[in-house]
């Protein structure tokens, strides 16, 4: 029997408040991302969804997020795989940046190539960067070729489909319920794998946050129901609505 | 070369606060306790101790603890362990009991006999009993065989060890700093073992909650310092004369 997969991606960041570029920058939960954790926790709960297993990114605002909905829903003592291959996509060279200034100074085209195309990354960050994270103890056992200075969603596909492969996908053969709490892109690179959707359709899936999307899968790790289901699908159709109105406020 | 271990008490919690028998009873910290866990990761932030790798028991308070403390030294991205074998000792017919009632009751050879007597376990709690735990799924892949229903230290040390030198050791020889998140009685069995303290003796140890105690180990995993070194010495000395009033204010 192939377990169910739970998608959960983390509420409002720090960042995600002041609409900053994040990537790979290490910032907390804002006080509403935490609520929005609670909430994924407790619909979790009333769904009867209970994890037996989570993966998270190496980063805070994933873990935080993570913690708080296992806590909701009574499942905190699961077990606990962390990988930096469910990292949020790395942003390059606009981590730190202001997402309406970057719009204004580099144009509409440019803003949603960066944010949106599949295979065009922005421009990489240097490694002396303020935000670089080359000297992160969490990266340090990866040599400087395995280290990322920009992605796109490509790039983020191609370095979590293996954990995807080697990780996730034992733990669904084992018929578990499996969390991953994660981010925006490396969830959309799971979803674009999973449903088969085309390098110019993923450009307009958006996952909203905080509401947990959940997939039975078949024998061939295929969607049963293609796009699997929101747990609470009228916030997550709200929800969509806002993250595409990122960058425009 | 062998690494470090860094053992950590859960602060208050909730029955710690009501002074009942708590066991495996899954009570969460109370606010203090919190702050306990928040001190805590500030002393491993000093003290540059700055865990790879956490093991904790499958009981709330731990595993609260352990979050807590680890994104206070930023170190939450660390791997998680976690075993049944760190729970607290399973405290029989007293879980739920006012200790104060319980010393009235029974008097005070009684209550110290169950409280600190190396190989006398209280009674044990019934199946039916509303603290017990068989119906929970942390322990339901276990055999009824081997879900305690009472323990004395004894017994304790008999569960942990077989953790100690499966999970815990092979960390220690990976020359990894370890960070043991558990509770004041599978605690005292790992420090009984690690400083050799005979049956006896293990009776007046107490350890503080929220003060990391470490323990730099030889090539034997033995203690290169007996009784290792607590991170905040005069807390702890302070710490260890209030537990050892527990049960008489």
């Amino acid at each position: 029997m192939t377990g169910t997969l739970v998608l959960l991606r983390h509420g409002e960041s720090e960042w995600n408040a002041k609409n900053l570029f994040t990537g790979w920058v290490d910032v907390d939960l804002t006080e509403k991302g935490r609520a929005e954790a609670r909430r994924g926790g407790e619909l979790l709960a009333e769904a009867g969804l209970r994890p037996d297993v989570v993966h998270t990114s190496v980063l805070r605002r994933a873990i935080r997020t993570s913690e708080i909905a296992l806590h909701g829903c009574d499942r905190f003592w699961v077990d606990v795989r962390r990988s930096w291959r469910l990292n949020e996509r790395h942003y390059g060279a606009l981590q730190g940046k202001d997402k309406k200034q970057t719009l204004a100074e580099f144009g509409e085209e440019q803003f949603m190539l960066w944010r949106r195309s599949y295979d065009t990354p922005p421009p990489p960050l240097a490694t002396d960067d303020a935000f670089s994270q080359f000297g992160d103890p969490r990266y340090a056992a990866l040599p400087p070729e395995a280290r990322p200075a920009t992605e796109c969603l490509k790039d983020v596909l191609g370095r979590a489909l293996p954990y995807w492969y080697d990780a996730v996908v034992p733990d669904l053969r084992a018929g578990k319920t499996v969390l991953v709490a994660a981010h925006g892109n490396s969830l959309r690179a799971l979803v674009k794998h999973l449903d088969g959707i085309s390098d110019d359709d993923i450009a307009g899936l958006n996952i909203p946050t905080g509401i947990p999307l959940a997939y039975d899968l078949d024998g061939d790790l295929k969607p049963i129901t293609a796009g699997g289901r929101y747990l609470d699908p009228q916030a997550a159709k709200e929800s969509i609505e806002a993250v595409k109105n990122q960058g425009r406020k």
